[in-house]
């Protein structure tokens, strides 16, 4: 980690960068794929999963056996404790559901809003060597609470052509209506444009590479919509000399991780703080199967301290961090300051992976300070909100004139007659 | 309008087209605009507004004193009748202000979600013709409302470097904290990257030309929220033979006047209606100022019959319409069977252009079929939803070997250890 101490507000921005990266080379190696996909449907599906995942498939639905013998394979262990968050995952996001209650603007003027799901939407899961199944749950559980009617989930197949028990058990148990054996861009690219195997969807859902968040950036320009623009994972930890360096060291790591180009950071008003911790990494990171990950996720990481309170609240807002941990005595007073972050972890007892799996709280956040304008995934994410009026003939005859001073101020002549040809009716 | 009787199944995809067209030319436009802009700052303002508004501007900033001259230009009827609009929006965008109770999801462990503003935005309001200040009423005004605390407006100048004392006068009494004469492409560019001049904002609301939108569209790919993708404006009405061909046929207009790639479609299940309503449209046409715009966009619109009620909503559904007007006798029955819409409007004495003004709902609305992703522009549009939580030591207890098992089965070990760690020490 790179330490700075009281660094000057003028050097935060530098501070405040993530590691980032994307090439021209793969915009227009991705830019091929959704143009091939759209055009040759299942054929150039067929042709990218040999090439990427090579495996060859003559079909990609996950069949009814596969599903059974993907159950039969994942213990009864795991299965409890997939139902234990699963369960609060819908607890939390039910909170979520709220109906406005109708308004009378004006008398004789009724305004109200509702909110509709999304009949379509899709779920994209990465494979490689972690089968991130706690996504499933993530997506699917608020798309079926929201009332989604179709839930296509894809996933690259490994090289025997199948994807992980866990995440098809999960899927089956949150009610995925049909599950895909595709990866990559080429199946963003099927569920923006669908192809006759693969139905398309309006939105789509989840984290993936770099090819997949660049498909998932270039179907949007085509009106599919989409969760949230994604980038590395990332956590900033403010903690005082009451938290545990071993603890804010294991939390830093566990988000070093997953990948080089995490990035982790520690905001503290303590210097000795800064040297525990590191010592602890030290140790800790001989007990990490990933450690060459969380290594170099450490090299374009930050230790930050900073001896003003306000000066850290700010910090923390000028970084917007997708994960805040607050390890600290005066954590409830902090976390109201707090207006730029993903999702808040609040005192010592709450490490982020608490939430990345099971609290109930939703893990696909805002990365790359895009939760100064993004939220996480909820509820929302899957429905969209239809306003409504009605107006009775005397709230017309109220609003009317109104309408027809401002519609003739904008020239919209139609707009004000659509209006005095009522009135004059009504007399 | 291009008459369909009950026309099958198969061929609805034709008739939910929307006209469109965005060309590779126009993309590497834009593409320059920002580039220059976001290298130049003010400099390639001051050159592009000389090329497209045709004035040469030393600042952009709207002063005091042009504020003062556009507020004694406003006639004292336009200024009650925006002071109407601005309470009916603002006493319905209230309502959408609900905060969720905090839930305990398993005992010890807190879970909550909070809003918060979107601290900085960016408003464009186009110029021509048509000075637009009900966009800033609908704009401005949820944007108060959430709390957000620097609201920028950017809208070009007229060529004596004016910009209309409508949209000043609009933007004032909503609370706008700064206006600069600046349009086009370059002017999204400002408010996305920053100038000397002009802020950066974390998120850009507002309609505009085709180059307006695409410079939309590629700042969102540099992380910059949009409110919406736009495309042209469109209207669907459903009416029966209770509706007045008269009315519904100002309605058409009223949607066909905005421009030549307006869309309006009739949907109805009676012949002699269709009939009924062309003939007021040639009538009413001659009374329109727009009349060649409304001409033109009647050419791409659609009269479609069919008889059976459930074909009619499948249809809409389908259509997705950003505005829905159900002029028929079962509107109320209608509008419970309606997903995908942005705003409805409900029996005869509700014209769209009462939501357009002054209603109190919002217009800023999903076009092109979007509605079936998209909400139109509300509170949320303005806010970002933050989860939290917060854990006992008996919730880490309770939680933690749910977490324990679930990260392992993602051969993620430092995210279990960052629970070990911590029950370690308080066994």
């Amino acid at each position: 980690m790179k330490l700075s101490i009281e660094p000057h507000k003028r050097v935060w921005a530098d501070l405040t960068l993530r590691p980032s990266g994307q090439d021209q080379a793969q915009e227009s190696i991705v830019v091929n794929i959704l143009q091939e996909i759209k055009t040759q449907g299942d054929l150039a599906l067929k042709k990218y999963t040999e090439k990427f995942d090579q495996v060859k498939l003559s079909t990609f639905k996950v069949t009814p056996e596969e599903m059974e013998y993907a159950v039969s394979k994942v213990s009864e262990d795991l299965k409890r404790a997939i139902i234990v968050a699963k369960t609060n995952i819908e607890t939390f996001h039910k909170t979520q559901l709220k109906e406005n209650e109708p308004v009378v603007t004006m008398p004789g003027v009724l305004c109200w809003q509702r909110a509709k799901p999304i009949e379509k939407i899709g779920i994209y899961i990465p494979g490689g060597t972690a089968p991130l199944f706690s996504t499933v749950l993530m997506l699917a559980v608020p798309a079926k609470i929201a009332g989604c009617k179709e839930i296509i989930l894809c996933s690259p197949p490994d090289r025997n052509g199948k994807i992980s028990p866990a995440i098809l058990y999960t899927a089956q148990m949150c009610g995925v209506t049909q599950i895909f054996k595709v990866g990559g861009a080429q199946a963003i690219a099927a569920m923006a444009y669908g192809t006759k195997e693969i139905p398309s969807v309006s939105k789509i859902f989840g984290p993936g590479n770099s090819f997949v968040t660049m498909a998932k950036m270039k179907v949007q320009q085509d009106g599919i919509a989409i969760d949230l623009p994604a980038g590395p994972s990332e956590v900033l930890i403010c903690a005082d000399d009451s938290a545990d360096p071993e603890w804010v060291a294991i939390d830093l790591l566990s988000q070093a991780e997953h990948g080089v180009d995490s990035q982790v950071v520690l905001v503290t008003d303590s210097e000795a703080m800064v040297k525990k911790v590191e010592e602890c990494i030290k140790t800790l990171l001989e007990e990490l199967p990933r450690k060459s990950f969380a290594s170099e996720a450490l090299t374009h990481s930050h230790a930050i301290v900073l001896k003003n309170k306000t000066d850290q609240i700010d910090f923390i807002n000028a970084y917007a961090p997708e994960h805040l941990i607050l390890n600290h005595m005066e954590a409830d007073f902090l976390v109201d300051q707090i207006y730029n972050a993903g999702s808040v972890f609040i005192g010592p007892y709450s490490p982020e992976s608490v939430g990345d799996y099971a609290s109930g709280t939703n893990h696909t956040l805002p990365t790359s300070a895009y939760a100064k304008a993004y939220s996480g995934v909820n509820i929302d994410s899957f429905m969209k909100k239809i306003t409504y009026q009605k107006l009775t003939v005397d709230g017309l005859k109220l609003i009317g004139p109104i309408v027809e001073i401002m519609a003739e101020a904008e020239h919209l002549i139609a707009h004000k007659l659509s209006v005095s040809k009522r009135l004059a009716k009504l007399k």
